[in-house]
């Protein structure tokens, strides 16, 4: 007998609009009375032509930029917008990039509106009951924050990485434009590729359901990811393979497959601990670790790995343990092709640095994490060591 | 060269409220000042029990009734229920049924707004720009109506089935439980399953345009459904079947897996002919013209009939042509074995009769229907003669 799909509630309400050239469509967007704030990262946008896209649809509205949106957007940085938008009465915030700064922007749009301390958002979960609105010009697929109501942010003070969630903070719009990826560094497309498709594996490679439609829906997104991603790094400016990309990161996390099925966001946990004490890319984090985690679980997770096996790779001879040997190595494999290293040795890191990790992990109370809520501690330091 | 995916904008703002026992939610969903008309079909909900669930739910509202909407919702029911509301005053709809009680519920919440004669929003396309709030209670999975902004209603006085569509339609919220669905007679949950697989064959079977993830999500559903149909009609109360239809029939009309792809509906135009002259079931029509315009159409939709064939049946030998073949009759096999009969002669309609349905389509101007605009009436009769 197994188990039944869960009941749920699912309303999305961001506008997404796509394609080559839709950027006009910003000016009709957003009220013409409206003060916007144009939030951005590195300054990539001014190089290659969409920060003066931007300026162009903007062009009958009031507007000003704040910049320097760090790659793990911090805390710090963020109030410092919020001061910004107090002191000069800003009243719509507009993401230019990826998903650090899409985060970022849902960060500050709940801190202008919260009569506490900011920081209780992130370390006591206060509830955010309002908030600016948001809009998304998307450069970089990856993270689906241009479609969801979460968002993660650093303290590089404290060194932690914490996540935050508000009803509130759905954009109301995304604009995906596929060429404006075109120029990203293949660094930065790899992590996003790696970052979207452990997205769908950790709303999808727990335990079945039945929900049969959920899995089509997850190994859709994986085998589209599988296809297109080497591409995307061999061919920059195909737009068909940057397009399917940027739909998949977007269908990835906007709350779609989650529905009715158990999650597993042990991989994103544990990979934020090395982002905040070791500095690793958050793609990064999760190439490292999920194969190892698929691997120190694969008891729990049989029928799943069996069915991603076949589902997306194709993998259906051999023996049953063979046959998850094999998931798991493809897995692997596709992170490697995007040049995405697989080993903390990779980057640095090594058996000493687990117990300060999973010290962290301790400390944002991060001890029951999986799907059957029993990776503790000690199966992450488990996992740590697979890692290495 | 292949084409590109097209632009798009998306928004669906219907709450999906989806599970058994979620009809608690319906007293929440719905504002206490609102002045509720409940409307329904035929009168099955008040053996089913549903009718008892939905009046509990609504015991600290104010709420009146009208039921009576036919399978095919005729077009002066509609305008009884219009003066009902205008004569007591109610302030919200609550459509508690299937996809007809939908679409006539949508029809009444524009036309008690619409400020000149309603045939017009038929027959002159007249903009609808207000409407009454909608909310749904689903008992029968298949049009999708639930969370989309479109409906069809018939004039019985002229014999016209005709479309509709208008922003504002979007119901609010569906409440989507299994359990409903258990008492339906095996011919509606049939008719229903062809409803949507239909549905997702016109959104898919064109040609390709490099839409892989849209791709994947139309197979997926068309997989669910092929794998849980003949399941939901040996076992009526097996929930894990029942979720997984209700949930393909709303995804493959709630706008999502259309996007960025080319359409063809025309076996939903030809099909529309067919009920309103020879009062066939509307899943019943889809079921007989499907399958021959898969035939008619192979060297256009070539492609596409050799990835359906593969992706969904897993036909993957043999020559193309024969594995076109064999996807064309697997696909008349799977509705026969609903128990839903794909030749015209099966309901009495002989090639004398189709002069008469050719005639109609030019009528309603279905003159260019298909993803190339080239099914004219006279591929239409060709269409209808191979179904004989």
């Amino acid at each position: 007998m197994g188990s039944f799909m869960y009941n749920f509630s699912f309303q999305n309400p961001t506008k997404l609009i796509f394609g080559e050239g839709q950027m006009a469509k910003l000016a009709s967007e957003i009220p013409k009375d409206k003060k916007v704030l144009l939030i951005y990262g590195g300054g990539s946008i001014k190089k290659n032509g969409v920060y003066e896209q931007v300026a162009s649809a903007l062009s009958e509205h009031q507007w000003g930029e704040f910049g320097g949106i760090e790659a793990n957007p911090g805390f710090h940085t963020a109030m410092k917008a919020v001061e910004k938008i107090k002191a000069e009465g800003f009243d719509f915030l507009l993401a230019v990039g990826g998903g650090s700064v899409c985060d970022a922007t849902k960060f500050i749009a709940a801190s202008a509106c919260f009569n506490d301390d900011p920081w209780k958002i992130l370390t006591e979960g206060a509830r955010i009951r309002d908030a600016l609105p948001i809009g998304v010009v998307l450069t970089l697929p990856a993270t689906g924050s241009e479609s969801n109501p979460n968002g993660v942010i650093d303290n590089y003070e404290t060194q932690e990485k914490l996540a935050f969630y508000g009803r509130k903070l759905f954009p109301q719009f995304a604009i995906l434009d596929p060429t404006t990826t075109y120029s990203l560094p293949a660094k930065q497309v790899a992590n996003g590729i790696v970052d979207a498709y452990v997205h769908t594996m950790e709303q999808y490679l727990t335990f079945p359901v039945g929900a049969d439609l959920q899995d089509r829906f997850a190994e859709g997104i994986l085998r589209t990811l599988a296809n297109n991603g080497p591409k995307a790094l061999s061919e920059p400016e195909n737009y068909t393979v940057r397009a399917n990309v940027m739909w998949s990161a977007t269908m990835a996390l906007n709350g779609l497959i989650g529905l009715a099925v158990p999650h597993d966001w042990a991989t994103h946990f544990i990979g934020h601990e090395l982002t905040a004490l070791h500095n690793m890319d958050h793609g990064q984090t999760l190439a490292v670790i999920l194969p190892s985690m698929m691997a120190e679980k694969r008891e729990q997770k049989h029928e799943k790995l069996l069915q991603y096996g076949k589902e997306v790779w194709g993998i259906d001879s051999g023996s049953e343990e063979e046959r998850i040997d094999a998931a798991i190595e493809q897995t692997r494999a596709f992170f490697e092709s995007l040049g995405v290293k697989t080993r903390l040795s990779d980057y640095g890191v090594e058996e000493q640095h687990i117990p300060a990790l999973v010290e962290a992990l301790e400390k944002h109370k991060m001890v029951a994490l999986g799907e059957h809520r029993d990776v503790t501690p000690e199966v992450s330091a488990q996992v740590l060591r697979r890692c290495l």
